[in-house]
């Protein structure tokens, strides 16, 4: 009999499902629309037939399988409480009882568990990447936002609420940027991909960088993986965007070593396919700030999830820990 | 039969030594002098004489006595390998196997183990203190530096090397302030005693303060105590730099929530004995530079143990946590 885990990854406008297997193939799949109302009842209903309607696909595929339970990683997911609280993103208002709402078209899975996805990937590289065996580790998720996921001990750090590992909001730069939580200088307003092209902008108008190939495109439109296109072509103003998110990240990463002393920090996410453009900066910025008896142990290294996958895979993930 | 352990703080002048029951209470202590000479089997000699004597003046007390173990705090303690290394303030040079060479002479004692003083901090107030049944805390540890201590999950984090919880080092001021470790900006340079001292220099130079009475004090005179006694008479300048320190740490501990979410953070040491002074700032600092989720929920507490024994004390704790 094969064990498999669902995953889910619910996102501001997309919900992915997915049924995965111990090594984190991902057997079959589907989406539904996050709905842009504040119905919950309506979005478990429609979430419950998706996830029977690949629970009844895959076991076309294998006749011999057992569902281990549903692993979830949603914004401000509440690990203890299965609640989703307040998530700015998504159209629920207040404190949503997702697990206990969701178990109820459930039954026969015991194992209905949800976090964040930072925390959920951060799980999945436990489980199934290059985290497999290591006891204390952090995971930073670069995006939209800067995640992370804390692993101290083989544990998960949920914190007493069940909200830790917050690190995009460390604060690198006093009275700097404007983040997306409305206070200043936090590391995710400097490493994000937003951040990248905050950074771009600011060169711009700092060397009025006009023959810059990025000069070229409005706010609006310039991305990360512009960025990374025009560095790879040599562009002086992209080379040093990707400088400068290194040496934040790098100071950050420092700050989470003094705290947790990990064996290695993963990174994750689409700033990270840039490979040693921001990798090797963050490694030396990192070793920069470090007390020395810390220099030279601290892995930085590139996830081992597959990115297409990887919040599926993450938020299955939480089934196997789930059950250790 | 009473079940009780030895406590020994490892200092840079003093070695202090204790027999402590379950309660926290030191039954019987005694100093020697930490060597100033890098003769590592003399000291080992000299401590377990020591160790031997209080052992033997305690059964006196009372006969129908077990003792449990020897638990060291000491500076860049390694718990994993019971080691020291490479600490600045002491004479031993490199890689010291300290519990190795210990045991040699209790080999009754099955339990021997040692972490840096402030995570014995840590374990103190959770087996006699404040934190009882508190399963994430942090402690922080203000005197001549600033230590840390952090518990996730009902354990201590020691990282993956032995090294972890050094919040002192987290960096709040780019190019800020020289740190006792060599480095810019830290925490520590800010929020320690002598970290006071600086505010306070730097106050009477911006104000030129000719009649505060800390202006009558040379730089190695002056000590956090006067400035508590001058903010007590209500001088400016002293209040001034209350606010300040608090600030800082304020800032501080919000990064170590973003990162750990604790349910409480002890202070301990010299200059919390200021209590509002320094409690009201860095309450306030800190809910200033916390996530909305964060907020009102973290408790800033000051230590329960007590300021002469808490060294001791929390080294005996490491005993009683390790046969937990």
């Amino acid at each position: 009999m094969k064990k498999v885990a669902i995953g889910i990854d619910i996102g501001g406008t997309n919900t992915a499902i997915g049924v995965v297997d111990k090594e984190g193939n991902v057997m079959v799949k589907d989406n539904i629309a996050t709905p842009s109302k504040d119905d919950i009842d309506q979005y478990i209903s429609d979430l419950s037939d998706a996830i029977k309607g690949i629970i009844k696909s895959v076991k076309l595929l294998n006749e011999d399988i057992e569902i281990l339970g549903i692993g979830i990683g949603a914004p401000n997911a509440n690990y203890y409480k299965g609640t989703i609280e307040k998530a700015a993103n998504l159209a629920f208002k207040g404190i949503v009882p997702f697990v206990e709402l969701l178990k109820k078209n459930f039954r026969e899975l015991p194992t209905v568990v949800m976090t964040n996805d930072a925390n959920a990937a951060a799980i999945g590289e436990m489980i199934y990447g290059g985290a497999k065996g290591m006891k204390n580790f952090a995971m930073f998720t670069l995006g939209t936002g800067v995640g992370s996921g804390l692993v101290v001990n083989g544990e998960m750090v949920y914190g007493h609420d069940g909200f830790a590992g917050e690190c995009g909001h460390t604060m690198l730069v006093a009275d700097g940027r404007v983040c997306g939580c409305g206070a200043h200088g936090h590391l995710e307003a400097y490493c994000s991909a937003p951040g990248m092209k905050r950074t771009a902008f600011e060169l711009l108008a700092y060397y009025n960088a006009t023959d810059s190939p990025l000069a070229n495109k409005s706010y609006n439109e310039l991305d990360s993986k512009m960025i990374y296109e025009a560095a790879v072509a040599g562009d002086k103003i992209a080379l040093e965007v990707f400088e400068i998110t290194g040496e934040y990240l790098g100071q950050g990463l420092a700050d989470t070593v003094h705290h947790l002393s990990p064996e290695a920090i993963f990174l994750f996410g689409g700033p990270t396919a840039a490979g040693d453009f921001i990798f090797n900066p963050t490694k030396e910025a990192m070793e920069e700030h470090l007390l020395p008896i810390f220099k030279n142990k601290i892995k930085i290294l590139p996830s081992k999830l597959k990115p297409g996958d990887a919040a599926i895979v993450g938020a299955s993930a939480l089934v196997w820990k789930e059950l250790e």
